[in-house]
C-alpha cells in the first residue's frame, strides 16, 4: 500500500505491539508498529494513542511508528490520582526523552498536535540533538499572547478553566452519558468533518472512564495554567528560536487553536514551513488522513535526503 | 424585633405567603410577606426567591417584601424547557413590569444582585417611574468593558460559556451529586463566608433538580452572551444614565464581580451612594445579612423622608 493512494486503509491490517516502559517512576503504555526511521506520535486532549491509528495505517509501511500514552492517558499511568499542577509540558517531555532512552533510540522525528505540540517545543528547545524534525497539526505558541482572551476567543477557551475545577472530572465521568456528551462535544465541536470520530466515539468514552483518565487529562489543564496566563497577559518570557526543522499543516477551520495564528510562526521556529488543511479543524491527522500522512512522509523523506546529500 | 439589633432573627417566624400569577404568557411563583412600603427583591444564579430569606426575616416588620422566582427559576415556570437565547435582561424586566401591574402595583423600592442587577440596570432606564429608589448588591455595568476578559479573570467568567453548551445542564443535573458539587461550588467560590449557604445546600439542591430549572438558569446565560461579548470588545452601545436614586453595596471580596468596577458606577447612576461590605463577596445578603437589611432600610427610609421633606 503506498502512501499517496487515496482510499480508506485498513489499521486492522497493521501489527500494533503494545508495551509498557515505566520511566521516570510512571508505567508508560507505548503502541508501536512498522519498520523504518523511528516517528513518535504525541497526542493531545481528549485524546490517546489511539488517534494515530489513521496514521499507523498509512505509514507502518515505511516508518517505526510510537505512540506513547502520556501519564495520566489512556493506559499509561496517572502519577497523580487527584488535581494536581505538578504535570506539564516539562514532565510530559522529560517522559518522552526517558521513553526514547529506555527504548534507545537516540534521535527520531516527532507528530503531534494539542498537548503533544506544547511538548514538541520544550523537546524542540531543551533536546534539539534528539529531534530529526518537528511536525505541528496547529501549533499554538507563545506569540498567540492576548489573541487567547479576545472576545472572539472568549467562548472557547472556557474549558482550559473548568477543567482546573477539583470537581470537573467527577462531575464529567459521573457516568457514561454524561462523558460522552462531553468528550463527544470536543470531538465534533473541534472537528471540520463533524463525524471524524463518531465510529470510534464509544472507545473514546471507554477511555476516558478508565479510572483517573478524566483528571489525568485536566490535570494538564492545571498544570498548565500560569503559563498559559502568562502568555495571556504578555508577561511570559519568550522562550528560544526552535532550530530544528519543523513543518506545521495547520486545520484551516480549528475554532480553538485559530488558523491564523500562524502568522507568527517564524518567530519561534528557524526553519519552519507552514500550509493549511482546508477540509479539517483541530484533528487534521483523524479528519483528514491521508493528507497528514503525505505531508509527515514528505517532511521526512526530505530531511533524510537533505542528511544524505550532505 | 428591631432591624437594628444584631442577633439572628429566625425567618420560621415570618409568615411567607405563596402566589402565582400569570403574565406575559409564563405563570410566576412571588413569595411575599410583611407590611409596609412594597419592596421587589430580585435574585440571582445560582438562586432563586428564597436566597431573600434572611432580607424576609429581618425587613417584614417594615416593608411589604416581594420576592418573585424569575421565568425558568424557582417555582415559576420555565418558558424555554430546552436552550434558547430568548431569555435576556429586558425580557425579564418586562415580566417585573407585568408583575407589578397584576399586583396592583405602582412604584415600589427595588433590591437585587446579579441576574437581577442587570434586571434592575434595565428597569431603571426603561421603566424608570416605577421605581422609587435601586439598591444593587454588586454592579457589574457597561463599564466594566475588557476587564471581563483580563487573564486574572479569565478563570472566573468559565461558566458564562459553558452555560451556553446544550449539553450542559443534562450534564449538571445528571445526578443530585453533580448537581451539588456544581452549584455548591459557586456558592462557596463567590462566598466570603464560606460556610454561608451550607444549611441550606439540600434546598439548593432541589430548587436545581426541579425539571427546567438548570437550563433555565442557563438561558440567561445564552440570552446574555451577545452583549457580555460586546461589552468586553468595546462595541456595546453606552446605556442612557440612570436617575432612579441609587445605592450599590458591594461585596469587597466577590471573585466574579470585583469590588474594583465600581469605579465607574457614577458614570452610570446619576445619583449613587457606594460602598463596601467587608466580610462579604458575592452574596452580600446571605453572607452579611444584618448590614445588608440595615442598609436596605436606611436607603429606603432616607428616600421616604426626602419625598415627605419635599
Amino acid at each position: 500500500m503506498s502512501v499517496m493512494e487515496d482510499g480508506n486503509p485498513d489499521v486492522s491490517m497493521v501489527d500494533i505491539k503494545h508495551r509498557f516502559v515505566t520511566v521516570n517512576g510512571v508505567r508508560h503504555h507505548v503502541a508501536e508498529a512498522g519498520s523504518g526511521p523511528p516517528l513518535v506520535l504525541l497526542h493531545g486532549w481528549p485524546e490517546f494513542w489511539a488517534t494515530w491509528e489513521p496514521i499507523f495505517a498509512r505509514l507502518a509501511s515505511r516508518y517505526r511508528l510510537i505512540a506513547p500514552d502520556f501519564r495520566g492517558f489512556g493506559e499509561s499511568e496517572n502519577s497523580h490520582p487527584g488535581p494536581t499542577d505538578a504535570v506539564n509540558a516539562v514532565t510530559l517531555a522529560d517522559d518522552i526523552v526517558a521513553l526514547l532512552d529506555a527504548m534507545d533510540i537516540g534521535r527520531c522525528g516527532f507528530v503531534g498536535h494539542d498537548v503533544g505540540s506544547n511538548v514538541m517545543q520544550v523537546l524542540g528547545v531543551s533536546f534539539p540533538a534528539r529531534a530529526t524534525g518537528l511536525f505541528f497539526f496547529n501549533c499554538a505558541t507563545h506569540g498567540v499572547g492576548s489573541r487567547w482572551s479576545e472576545p472572539g476567543h472568549i467562548n472557547q477557551i472556557w474549558y482550559q478553566s473548568f477543567h482546573q475545577m477539583h470537581y470537573a472530572a467527577v462531575l464529567v465521568a459521573s457516568s457514561r452519558e454524561s462523558c460522552r456528551a462531553y468528550i463527544g462535544h470536543f470531538l465534533r465541536h473541534w472537528s471540520y468533518r463533524k463525524d471524524a470520530f463518531d465510529a470510534v466515539l464509544d472507545r473514546w468514552v471507554d477511555n476516558f472512564m478508565r479510572p483517573g483518565n478524566m483528571q489525568g487529562g485536566f490535570n494538564w489543564y492545571i498544570g498548565q495554567n500560569a503559563g498559559r496566563l502568562a502568555v495571556m497577559a504578555g508577561t511570559a518570557q519568550r522562550p528560544p528560536k526552535i532550530t530544528v526543522p519543523t513543518r506545521v499543516l495547520w486545520g484551516r477551520h480549528d475554532p480553538i487553536l485559530k488558523a491564523d495564528w500562524a502568522d507568527v510562526l517564524d518567530q519561534y521556529f528557524a526553519e519552519v514551513e507552514v500550509s493549511f488543511a482546508d477540509d479539517a479543524g483541530h484533528f487534521v491527522h483523524y479528519e483528514c488522513p491521508d493528507l497528514a500522512a503525505r505531508e509527515i512522509d514528505r517532511f521526512f523523506s526530505r530531511l533524510a535526503r537533505r542528511k544524505r546529500e550532505r
